[in-house]
């Protein structure tokens, strides 16, 4: 597919008539209400600050899901709701995370508790000892010696200075690239050997799991990565109803972490306390997202469906501004823009915001199970057949640079189209038969209901708030924020207004 | 004065005589024990990670200045000693930062307590009163409130993505342009309207201070500058032994404090709970620098000296590698080279680290003004006209890219000629007639000794190192540092050989 580098601007484009489907006047009213009128400042305080982090079934979730419930009523959204999708397992709250070395002298540290980690038993304090477990023989060493004790782990990474920006855009030229990916290697293509080791390395880590709790330490000390103050949290613990209790985890900044290690390499002795507070909430194990509808205003039309959509909830070292309040901002503000126009599409609109994608994109696939239909069994739900699209957002706060097909090739000229309006606002617009994973749109993939995410410049993504301490408001990118909207807003009104259905790809074969 | 760009490789330049005084062979000795048989990174890990903070008259200071002098009398130096400089004020020591917003969700924040702030009554909590105070109007609002609260302030600047890199290192261009500095704007240029608002601003900061301790707040948390969880600590509390009873102060991560105020301003409650813990330390007022010497090997010369130094007081949020342990580490190993390449220098080589620095220069201006001259009353020392350099690094990790001359125009030929032969090491060397200002050479230049400082690459000392929370060992370019000290011991020589002392400026009128 060739990009076309065409860019007309927004006034004489507004004149023009394209082959079959764009409505210019629709698109320029959709620009004039997301830029000018836009409410993605409000909308993002209320989810990033007043919310706060919405670890999945936290109460910051909560606040979040019931705060999205009443704006898109208020906005004149039908059916908004929360809606339950599974059993997800157990909340869990933070309600204090203290940790500072204490010799050789005092440090205040850096950390995040691991989300979902026990609480300590009040304030710990004591000797550091660094576990550093490569095989079973090496348990040997540490038997028997860590009962009560502080544990500490040395991160993974460097932490060297960085000469590369924090942030950055997308070039015409790294657009380019993306426009034609290189084929991905198949599955498992690192052979026999290589799955051999992966699993091996996952039993031997699952060892020292057991191993560490059987030895019953006081408190894990991660070093995760990071640098500067900023640092990245990992996998959770188990968050379903009963998990057996395990020893309390702090995830640190790397450079409090290596300071203790040197130290005691060095043969200087190093103590820490530390206090770790959660609450876990055993109430409501199951699972929620909210959906919210503009009903089609055709009579024939109004049972098909457009849908869009990112995830509501965020990890908990922060306020999950960029990951994923982003995407939640620019689809509420989608639809507050289709409503505030007054378009009235014709097929029905329905914004879903997902709980549960850090965990696994649980939300969208318990959606997508409960009403269209399950990927396991091929058993195909008559809502089906009704969804044109589902569009997401969940690569940060970086504005849309273009959009990954998903392999759909068919759809490649209709989004071309549908982009040529937007030229005045979207840069480089690159379209691409590639994939991009990791997000909710797969869930809708996989019955191949086309399933998009757009491209967005990276932004601070990778290097600063995907998952960490500091994805917070100041991380968000306001005018990108609405230039996303008004691309979603046109992309899900013209899939609304348009003769047919986006075209699918093959049904996939029962798994 | 024209830079030359004229590059030998070593080996040719072994070879070679220069003009009058470099000894090839002394300086190529000098390179092979400093490239292959560095310390620097032994030295950094004792100054750096095992002394800690030093905070001037702090233990951690203590911690160093012993090391420093230990090692320097192991490595051969004769007169390795702390040596007061005068009167200081108290110590002070951390034991305990500890902060997180509480309602309307639990947060825990990044903070350091202000240097030599106060303690608080044991863990504080409650509701937090944002303090804006522009004109004494103001007080009114505030008048009675403030007794036992926890009060906020805003952070002046923002903290919006960075398209820049942290770390950077001069380009040819970018030195070109420091070879002829733009003069210098007369003091006070901003006319009598600039400075009556400075005065004014002054005296505003001085009654809100007042005002401030009069209403007995529990707590000041003040939001400053810096991002992603690196914060710049600002000017300390007083430090005079029986300095009146103030509030207690958290410099807190501008993030932290942002969040909490579009909280407040939308009319939410934030409640904060915090504990500061500081001790004084009261035995000794006296300030100290640490002095050690290698003798001059020639009976005629070695009744002068040649001075090299570094501060070794560094401010309490982090273990100050950059700024400025990584002078210190590089003068250490410059002695340590000349010590160990068994050169003997004719004229005495006196290594000096600095206490007091970041409080104004104190304990070079103490020693200059004990040792050498007093800059008020003109009154010279015998040993002011025995120095003949003083050689100092303060900024930061990036390696010699040229020098600072200091308006001293007679010296250029000389450091042009001393840098030829370290072509290989120093990448567009620069010598610029220009002043470079802010640490300790300031303190012989005012006496018109010849005290100069180093261009250095800048890698992250503005962005995230200079009296930062995380300016920690990892903040080291190593290798940079080895070249600095291969650079300095080669200058420390060349003047210890030359035949006469450098050429100086004019000696300053009495202030």
């Amino acid at each position: 597919m060739k990009r076309k580098l065409l860019i007309l601007p927004a006034l004489l484009l507004a004149g023009m008539t394209f082959a079959q489907e764009v409505d210019l006047k629709a698109i320029e009213k959709i620009k004039k209400e997301g830029l000018e009128n836009s409410k993605v400042e409000e909308i993002a305080f209320q989810l990033v600050d007043k919310a706060g982090p919405r670890l999945t079934n936290s109460e910051g979730y909560e606040r979040a899901a019931e705060y999205a419930v009443k704006q898109l009523s208020d906005w004149g959204l039908a059916n908004s709701k929360t809606e339950a999708w599974g059993e997800f397992g157990r909340g869990w709250e933070m309600e204090k995370s203290y940790i500072a070395m204490t010799k050789p002298y005092y440090m205040p540290f850096i950390a995040v508790p691991k989300a979902w980690t026990e609480s300590t038993k009040g304030e710990v304090s004591g000797k550091v000892i660094f576990l550093d477990i490569k095989t079973e023989e090496d348990f040997a060493k540490y038997k028997g010696k860590l009962k009560g004790a502080i544990v500490a782990i040395k991160p993974s990474g460097t932490q060297e200075p960085t000469y590369e920006a924090d942030a950055e855009r997308y070039t015409a030229e790294q657009l380019h690239g993306m426009e034609h990916p290189a084929p991905r290697e198949p599955r498992g293509n690192g052979g026999p050997d290589r799955a051999a080791d992966f699993r091996a390395a996952r039993a031997l880590s699952q060892k020292i799991n057991e191993f560490i709790i059987a030895e019953g330490p006081a408190l894990i000390v991660k070093g995760v990565n990071g640098r500067h103050g900023t640092l990245f949290t990992s996998s959770p613990r188990d968050y379903a109803k009963g998990t057996p209790v395990g020893i309390p985890e702090l995830e640190t900044a790397p450079e409090n972490v290596n300071l203790m290690a040197r130290l005691s390499e060095n043969g200087v002795v190093v103590e820490l306390e530390a206090e770790v507070k959660t609450r876990y909430r055993n109430d409501d194990l199951q699972g929620y997202n909210v959906i919210a509808e503009i009903p089609g205003s055709d009579p024939t039309l109004k049972s098909e469906i457009v849908m869009l959509g990112g995830h509501l909830d965020s990890w908990h070292g922060a306020t999950g501004a960029t990951d994923n309040a982003a995407g939640c901002i620019v689809m509420m503000e989608a639809v507050r823009i289709l409503q505030a126009t007054g378009l009235k599409p014709k097929r029905t609109v329905r914004i879903a915001l997902w709980g549960g994608e850090e965990q696994g994109l649980h939300g969208s696939r318990g959606y997508v199970k409960n009403h269209l239909g399950d990927r396991e069994t091929m058993e195909l739900l008559p809502e089906h057949e009704k969804v044109s699209a589902y569009y997401n957002i969940d690569n940060g706060t970086g504005k849309v640079r273009g959009i990954y097909l998903q392999g759909n090739a068919a759809v490649a000229p209709i989004f071309n189209e549908w982009f040529l309006p937007l030229d005045d606002i979207v840069d480089d617009r690159t379209i691409t038969i590639g994939n991009t994973s990791g997000t909710d749109h797969q869930s809708f993939d996989a019955l191949s209901i086309p399933g998009f995410q757009f491209i967005q410049d990276p932004i601070e993504y990778r290097t600063r708030t995907h998952h960490t301490n500091m994805d917070t408001f100041e991380r968000l990118e306001l005018d990108d924020l609405r230039q996303m909207a008004v691309v979603i807003a046109s992309f899900v009104y013209n899939t609304a207004q348009r003769d047919e259905l986006l075209p699918r790809k093959e049904l996939p074969k029962k798994q």
